[in-house]
């Protein structure tokens, strides 16, 4: 059930190598980045080599991690590759695709360290174990294994690990392995406070005025099983918000109790409408959305819609009103995997 | 440090009554509730009696917590009181007239069991423990005590209390003590997702609605360093929200890139204002709130004033400036307990 230790011979490679290559997954996220950063450290202050290359940018709210600046991004690699690297350790990364640095990876050995259902053991070495809360909870015990102590700066970084890939402690992998490691950060050095400021007190005022807009447009439907909002282009200006500040919005009606399908409709510069769909369960919003020319996922998926911003309203409640009253559809999507 | 041992002289009280009348502070918080009901199961666990009674209603967002429909509520005391009642356990209660029941606690011995700095150890017995990040985990500490072992529902009555006080994990009194504390609840059989699925994702419409008003008021102060926001009465009214509602709700000011201190400034229904004050880091408005009547923690407190509600504004607004802007204010904090 997770919290095992790391395998002898994981420890083994990582003693006897002097510099090693850390990469993770496309579009990465906290736990991509916060496991090579802190692994990154712990292998520096091993006396060792260690240079982080991801193929994408590192998102905004993680550049405040000690060393983001350091990452080495984009498709090319870093000076000296191949043959400065004893390895290259690939984190948080269930298939070599997924690194977008595939073409790469057959240069040195690779040491496979992950935590994904499904990962496909494409290393030299592989440490998967699918129990854990995140792929920093692993280097946090492979820290254990090398007897190597954390400086406060690591346990930060694999702290926040914790926080995002459990979802501030929220998702059911928020395990007493998972509680028991944040214990022990914070014991190194690790500062929850600062890593919750960097995670979800950085708001820029607009977006929280944005929000203040929507939600005075907040409808329940269905008997309160579907919740619906709006924003206008007018309440864009009003409160001075960019387009991307209604990212992450649609939470707020998402949050509504009993609700199980939620639309936010967007008017657009052009006056169409962005409609977004969440879903809780098995309402598959992936499905409408494919029907309107729009994708995404069952419980996440969007499209565009022309016409009377209200009519819009109508149309979508209409349409997740179906969906949820869909006979089958609970059985049809129960053969689904439930992985994350 | 926190986390040492419950003491002999409580072990043994508890031990010797047989049924308990337990309180918390008006305006009961996820803290006070918490505990209560946590503890109440422990006793009943034991073959004890124990009844809750609070002078306030319980805020609806911790009414799913298990017996929270039991809890005695109102001025007048419970059946058989005093007669019945051996003791009465104070929980999470700075001083006697926090309790909004204080004319009643000279007829039974009190139990103060309190995690505020500046307890005024007003019980029989006193437990304070300034360096607990909830009163909750205090009652898992007892339980330790007693040797009781905790049923999943009480394990995560006290859980509860480690969210709530801790903001999900996110002030500086997540510490060590706190993690170990919820590693061990969620192996008790604490429910992290469940816990959070009451807290953040069972909002009544009218609470988001709230929240949209209160963030049409949102203004920053002193080049984005304050943060304030109003609720008044006519708010609650237009959207059809209950006094409790609120609760929580100035986390949306709080979330502002970049603001040290916060205000939001509710109207209640006979005209005058609550002030809540949240701070980060070294801002003390602990200090502020008392001397205006009020009370609370460093980072977290609140009182009453009479007045416009945009003269309240502006006063509370100089309060914090001058706090955020007095020289020495880190040094002298940091001789101060960093408890709660």
């Amino acid at each position: 059930m997770g919290g095992m230790k790391a395998p002898e011979d994981l420890l083994r490679r990582v003693r006897q190598g002097n510099r090693f290559l850390l990469t993770s997954h496309v579009n990465p996220d906290g736990d991509a980045i916060g496991s090579a950063l802190g692994l990154a450290r712990l292998l520096r202050r091993m006396g060792k080599g260690a240079v982080v290359w991801n193929r994408d940018e590192t998102p905004t709210i993680y550049r405040p991690l000690p060393g983001s600046e350091r990452i080495h991004v984009g498709a090319e690699p870093p000076a000296g590759f191949p043959d400065v690297f004893d390895a290259i350790i690939v984190l948080e990364c269930p298939s070599p695709d997924r690194t977008g640095i595939e073409q790469y990876l057959g240069e040195r050995p690779v040491i496979n360290i992950d935590h994904h259902l499904g990962n496909q053991h494409y290393g030299t070495i592989n440490w998967v174990d699918t129990a854990a809360p995140a792929v920093g909870e692993m280097v946090y015990r492979l820290a254990q294994g090398l007897k190597v102590a954390l400086e406060p700066e690591t346990a930060s970084c694999l702290y926040l690990t914790l926080v995002t890939d459990t979802g501030g402690f929220r998702f059911s992998n928020a395990t007493p392995v998972a509680f028991e490691a944040a214990a022990s950060l914070v014991r190194d050095g690790a500062h929850p406070e600062q890593v919750a400021q960097w995670l979800y007190e950085s708001q820029p005022l607009p977006v929280l005025r944005l929000a203040g807009e929507m939600l005075q447009t907040l409808q329940v439907h269905e008997g309160g099983r579907i919740a619906s909002a709006l924003l206008t282009q007018e309440m864009f200006a009003r409160v001075g918000a960019a387009p991307g500040d209604s990212e992450g919005l649609i939470d707020y009606p998402r949050s509504v109790a009993g609700v199980e399908a939620v639309t936010l409709i967007r008017e657009r510069e052009d006056g169409t409408h962005k409609v977004s769909l969440r879903s809780r369960g098995e309402v598959d919003v992936e499905k409408i959305a494919r029907q309107h020319g729009g994708g995404g996922h069952r419980n996440a998926a969007g499209f565009v819609l022309e016409g009377d911003r209200e009519e819009v309203r109508r149309r979508v409640v209409e349409l997740l009103a179906e969906a949820l009253n869909a006979p089958g559809e609970a059985d049809q999507a129960g053969q689904e995997s439930t992985g994350r």
